[in-house]
């Protein structure tokens, strides 16, 4: 909190955790060790969203290099747990942290965010029968039984693609279903007797998770339906790790113009570019507390869970800019 | 080792090693703790290939009993390591532990097996390229990218099941091709950049296995030819693990007879029939190593590597006056 006075408080808002770094040997060194080559930084979490949180500090340091003083406060919540379902930012909530608008610095790559599709993670138990591989014909292996289901997977997503909200135009797969994990088996020559896989549900804007849940595990019983073995055997369909409902900032909200008008400001003029995000964020939790909130931040989040993933220094400072303005032009008024 | 005389040596052979349970939810119980119902032991091994340890055993304190005095000699040979390619086999006979006959008391349900078929096992890499989920468009999942080598393999299986020998005309696929293992992505939504599958390709009864590898490597060439992904990022085959060749008992030997012989005599004059195992075993070592070997022993092979392994003790007691007749009539002869 910088100061205390009669103006507003505006939150400053990053997480610190971040995915797992996947296969090593696709990565040109260490993913926990940030490399910069010219003006990029490589490494798990460069864009998703350490550089987000640089920009955050930087600009408090900015501010208080400044000298200037604050009518209002600032508040800076860097929390965990957004990875897998936003934990860290509902138990700040919780808490009684709160303001009267609210930055999220997650990658937006010039734009601004004020709305987020959600996602579900949700996993399937594919039973099989085990057997002796060299008599496999008297097994059930869990991988086939699963191919049915993935396929069903692929045609649930195409539907619920199908006319997206305009925010969301842009993207190719608005509301992507993604199997992000498979295992199965633990022996090379007996018959799989179980496949577990985990994925992830896109979530539509202003959708009910509950009704997204729903038709996935009416598309994997439809599935089991059309299929003897998983028939007689049906997959199951739990809801274990994150858990992201949609969110938006109200319509007419004044941060929209603030940031905008930040961004131009900081950037030679350039207007800022508004749309959705088709990611779930804690951007749903503040909106959900009363809290206006968007996302503007440095680094694209297509980079973000990958290989690939990197920032560049000038992005940082670009954003470091913008919300330096955002703060002062915020916490002066109530 | 029995006795010492100028007899021949006959060898008992099997392996202490079994393969992991599985999915433990699918047992009733402890796999690893037998459970006896009414004349059947159930458990991980009961079949694959404790009884036949456990016949082999009893036969020998039969003969002890009895004070009987052998000519020639019997040997135990039990080993280590035939799930996972014979090692322990190949040790001990490296070791130059021999002998004029063996009989491995693999399950072989009420026949005589004198032939393997040979198995291979095979590791599959396919890569992917890592995204975040909620733009799965930016990655490839290494998932998606597997599926038309799994079907390619399928295929595969089909035409290396053609016209099989006589041997093993009673199997509906006497040369299976089953994945066993799969191991895709470490989150559930992240697209998943690398999809390892291991699993067994059966080798052709006197194909030499080389042969057999290459079928398999030119099968996954041809399926990433034909991708456009896999087309730049071929699939990695590797063979760790098991590899066995097939094996035979020499035409004419008059191993088979004697077990025959003893079987009908032991079991009401019950003509015991002849067939290949479309399994590989430790049959082949021996038999390359000029000693002439068969299978014979307790439980159905159908039943190991599953949770539903088990074995009758009637099974047992049948193999053991078998082996007690063998023994017999093939250490007093040279």
């Amino acid at each position: 909190t910088e100061d205390g006075g009669d103006g507003a408080t505006v939150i400053l808002q990053g997480h610190v955790d971040v995915v797992p770094p996947g296969d090593l040997e696709q990565w040109e060194g260490d993913p926990f060790v940030p490399r910069v080559t010219g003006d990029t930084v490589h490494g798990r979490g460069a864009c998703d969203m350490k550089a987000g949180l640089t920009a955050h500090l930087a600009a408090l340091a900015a501010i208080r290099a400044s000298g200037v003083r604050l009518r209002g406060r600032v508040a800076v919540h860097f929390v965990v747990g957004e990875e897998d379902g936003g934990l860290g930012a509902f138990g700040t909530l919780r808490r009684g942290h709160t303001g009267d608008a609210c930055v999220i610095a997650e990658p937006t790559a010039g734009t601004l965010v004020t709305a987020n599709a959600g996602a579900l993670t949700f996993r399937l138990d594919v039973p099989g029968r085990s057997a002796h591989a060299s008599s496999r014909d008297e097994g059930v292996s869990a991988v086939d039984a699963y191919l049915p289901v993935h396929r069903a997977l692929a045609r649930l997503e195409a539907e619920r693609n199908t006319d997206p909200d305009p925010l969301m135009a842009e993207y190719p797969i608005p509301y992507a279903l993604s199997v992000g994990t498979l295992r199965s088996g633990d022996w090379a020559s007996s018959v799989p007797d179980l496949l577990v896989a985990e994925g992830r549900l896109g979530v539509r804007l202003d959708e009910d998770p509950a009704v997204a849940r729903a038709a996935l595990e009416r598309c994997v019983a439809e599935a089991c339906a059309a299929d003897p073995w998983l028939r007689a055997h049906p997959v199951t369909v739990t809801w274990p790790g994150g858990r992201f409902a949609s969110g938006r900032l109200p319509a007419g909200d004044p941060l929209r113009d603030t940031v905008a008008d930040a961004h131009a400001a900081a950037n030679a003029g350039v207007r800022v570019r508004e749309r959705g995000a088709p990611y779930g964020s804690d951007l749903r939790l503040y909106t959900a507390a009363g809290i206006p909130t968007l996302q503007y931040g440095p680094g694209d989040i297509r980079h973000g869970h990958s290989v690939r993933e990197r920032v560049t220094l000038p992005e940082i400072v670009e954003v470091t800019r913008t919300l330096v303005l955002t703060v002062l032009r915020t916490v002066n008024t109530k």
